[in-house]
């Protein structure tokens, strides 16, 4: 790949809603018009804006007053141009790569960059496979994205789910109720972790460190016996108990659609509940956590993020993502990102902190 | 009854937890013990420490710097002691009301004050009967109690639950997206009605107006030919459809129980992706709506609540619920509001209000 | 004047920034637009653009999305047409007057619709004395405006000082210091006094109630002697003492300019400091008070008055400002209002309330 | 030093008032009774309290529910024990270090854990020179404390901050105005810049970076001209003009009194009002920078900061302060802090990045 500076270049967002995409496109797009002097095609809603050519010209006042605005100017969607579905003919995918490829060649694109997650930067990985320039800007509220130590919307949802947490706790309090609370995190449970911690979480549940409902009844009965029959259990959405962790996916699917707990919070909270014969109630925080204003720490990494992308599209430098290691702002070439997830090792030093103040993960 | 001041009087909080009872018992505390030097008894968790004598001297101190505080230092509990539930035997609640009598004279109380809702006050009216002074305090996050134009805890819920829809508008927007909200509610649509206006819901669904859903559909679809395919619909808990309004409650609950909807939110979602083939999600508030620090309106009125409380105490005024209505705090003899419900009427302003700024209510 | 419903009209926001704003022009172009179908001009800049002639027509997609923004899409100034300044000539006034009306008849308008607080609206009623048709919406953080019990924007910055005030608890409470807060109002004191108490201060001074000194530190020295050597002070930016009160202003700006505390939040804490010692620091809130999105509260009424505009531009009821008595939303002639100010009753309940919890107004 | 685990330790907080003091304090208590079984001796209101032996036993009660609280439970004090004040006999100081010394040993401390910034460490690192025990937590809004990558309440302060800024956008953007925000920072220009950063600051001045006032005003007048009259200026209270930065301390002195302007950001709004004509307003955000609840990323870093300190009391690794280096919580050694500060080098990313979106430093 030649090293030329970027003239014009696309831009998406692709996955779902996360704050911070906004103030990242304005990096980009401050740096790239008033440093760089580059041209900006807006991509509508993802790969399929890339597809079906749906590409407008990005003006500096499309840019302005943006920053602390939630969601994104450009739409998103969870289009993967590369995913063949069951049912669909094998072609179809490469009939919309071969869209993308005449929308990069009509609109004159040198670079697309795309704010994404992981399945953002998997299709990113295999464009580069095909010979389209692509720099990729870490965004997801999971921070369960590779190659990064963190993403923008990872804390402002931290922010938003200890907000819940902090409410929730005077009504366990006043009660003398267990509150199961469900964050979002499927694979990932630094959410969970996080809020869990912020929030004074007296049991914290990660999918990955499968629990013992046992260990949880145990911590939750002890802290009973000690003057607090309340407590905060904060549960990831992907949570897997130790059975559940032996069983095959369809034997996990079966067991969940026989037990008629709709989420993971709920079948916790009926564990609880049966085992203890405490008074215990769930609550699901839901899509609040991908919405609104991106909190101060993400308006400064995605500033920081969109403006290390624009750097990059003047080198000519691409095929990478944008990333934090440390204290720098760096770049990682995407094919060492593509296929890979950033989990909480069951030695992080935060779970180690937590357990310190009397946390419990139920595999105690 | 005679009037004559209270020296010593006892204090619970009862029903679920709402911001603002905290400053409420500051509120009767302070102005009890600084003005006029009165004694107080705080009585645990509601009407079940009444029953079991669970009481413990107040002191300045422990009202100080609980203004701001959410939930209860007296906890609660959701006893109704006049209640005889099935298979109980009908000697239970005399029982009860016998323990109640006597925990009354045992401690010496001339009175006892009751933050609460609907149900604690109806208890409050029956206590009333057995000779008891009683001083209701209103309290709830629904606003449904009857007899006072505001009660503390729902405007603190407003701000909750529009601070949510706020989130939700920009995953709406970004994904094109129909979003469901579920705000509390069962039988009144209060909540719903501010925190959808306040939020500028597209669709607002509350018990009091059962709704039509090819209505709802039709507005949704009309949004979506005039460049809006996002939308928020505000749902009620308790939201009912026209066809169900005609039902017996052991039809509905049939109906319900087939359609594996686990609420109203999710229930009307999928008949607006049924009938649309939009996107949709839902998202239930839950329980933060109850929890966490009262809004500084809540604080102002648990404040002035308080204070009255006090003062119907000093002038021995007892039987009676404070309340607001206009600008002036006054009083309501218990047995003008026992029983009763404060529905939204459905010519209220605020209804007119919100359909002239685009909202439909489910029935145009 | 002719009661025939208005087709043509313009709009502008004058005198400082407040939330709601946008929210009120959000309700008057909705109703306007979607219900009755009108046109509606944007006057830039308040009252100055109305002279100058700067006028925009106003879509249905520029109000749309603007519910929740702070500041105003209209801008706003703080020019008055009818006042002949010092040093100007006394023709200024007739030829801005001259220009308005020049305006007013060549964007063929049926009426101008004015938000703002008792500037704007002596302006308006001196408007209707020219013949010219203006509906008011009652707009300011103070809430001093007379013939309305409130206006949007007043429970926004209750919000803020309040939020403010509590982080100030933590440090006096930390440092054993009193914390002097100074918030807006200069003429009148509801500010201090709903922030005051939702915030628990101590002590609030308001422009309506002369404080004394010796009042005010000593409730201080007995709150330290009780144990409390922390205190918070809330301070109307009004304030005035007793001996002040029986000044001329010429004498009282004399007697400032020689003790060089730049506001009244300075001298009163230089006044506490000397007299009693304590570590005393002070706070002037500024204008982050005036800015930001609205609150909840602010949104619906706002809407409200909003629709309420629309609706009397309908019926061609002109001369009037919008206003709530008790809870209605109800409109008063203009003249009924211009020149008067709503000031703090000193017998206002609220006052009582507060001292009922221990917070001294400087008189006691 | 000898290596053996604290059986006693005392614990104080000192300096200024900081989000996360109750956090670290909890940190550090729930870890040494419920993993080490140790004895905690809470002592009162900073050095002083160990001058004075005004100390108590915590006890794990003492430390349940304050992760969310502002402030310290133990009271904080700018006593600097090792300080002779101009007039003070130089005795002072040793009777005062003595005393400590004394307590230290009366009360049979292993240990004493400080909370605090600069002033804190560098009175620790004498103690150590003394033969005390000590272990430092760094706590600051600046974030100016050297040898760690972060303080526990910086991202507090930031968040404070940031909002604040929000507000003001609107009311800059309404009234077409300069609003000049005074943020908190003597001598480093973290706060600053990041919260002008996270609140889109047209211009940040910082302590490091003398201002050039035509820089600024240039870039005020360009954007202007551009078509936004309106902007944002971030001033942190350190800024120094290039003129000043070449004078001694005392000729600065002699030039501010002269000029009547209170505060770094008056001046600077006096200097843009004279040069530009534009309209200036400021606001001092003041001591609510400092109070109130930690934001979640507070919580947690001092949680962990806390259980850090515990566990090194129990390895009897003493004299060290618990740091951050890039994702490590580590220990450093209290004489390579003592005597420094971080400040912001002027080649520091974020700065470059603040650049690239159209950031002023005031030196361009």
């Amino acid at each position: 790949m030649k090293k030329s500076a970027a003239k014009t270049f696309g831009i998406l967002t692709s996955g779902g809603d996360c704050p911070g995409l906004n103030a990242a496109i304005r990096g980009v797009a401050k740096a790239a018009f008033g440093i760089y002097g580059m041209k900006i095609m807006g991509i509508n809603n993802g790969y399929k804006g890339l597809i079906e050519g749906d590409v407008k010209i990005l003006n500096p006042e499309d840019v302005s007053g943006i920053l602390t605005k939630g969601g994104t100017i450009l739409g998103t969607s969870r289009e993967k141009p590369f995913k063949v579905s069951k049912g669909d003919d094998a072609s179809t995918s490469s009939i919309k790569v071969d869209a993308i490829k005449d929308t990069y060649k009509r609109f004159g694109l040198d670079c697309i960059v795309v704010l994404g997650g992981n399945g953002t930067h998997n299709t990113a990985a295999l464009l580069k496979n095909e010979g389209i320039n692509v720099i990729g800007l870490p965004k997801t509220i999971d921070n369960d994205l590779y190659g990064t130590d963190i993403t923008f919307g990872f804390h402002s949802a931290v922010d938003i789910a200890t907000e819940a947490i902090d409410r929730l706790h005077s009504t366990a309090h006043s009660h003398n109720r267990v509150m199961v609370v469900e964050v979002m995190g499927h694979n990932a449970g630094w959410l969970a972790l996080y809020a869990g911690v912020a929030g004074g979480g007296d049991v914290i549940v990660i999918p990955e460190i499968p629990y013992d409902i046992d260990s949880i009844t145990r911590h939750l009965k002890k802290r009973a016996k000690g003057g607090k029959p309340f407590s905060i259990v904060v549960v990831a959405e992907g949570a897997i108990s130790v059975e559940e962790a032996k069983m095959s996916k369809k034997e996990i699917k079966q067991k969940r659609a026989s037990d008629n707990s709709p989420t993971a919070g709920y079948r916790i909270a009926k564990e609880i509940e049966t085992s203890t014969g405490m008074d215990v109630r769930v609550s699901v925080l839901g899509y609040q956590q991908r919405g609104g204003a991106p909190s101060p720490y993400d308006r400064v990494i995605a500033t920081q993020f969109g403006t290390a992308a624009a750097e990059l599209l003047h080198l000519g430098d691409y095929g990478k993502m944008v990333a934090k290691e440390n204290n720098s702002i760096i770049a990682r070439p995407l094919e060492e990102i593509a296929g890979k997830l950033k989990l909480v090792p069951s030695d992080h030093t935060l779970i180690r902190d937590a357990r310190f103040v009397g946390t419990c993960f139920g595999n105690e």
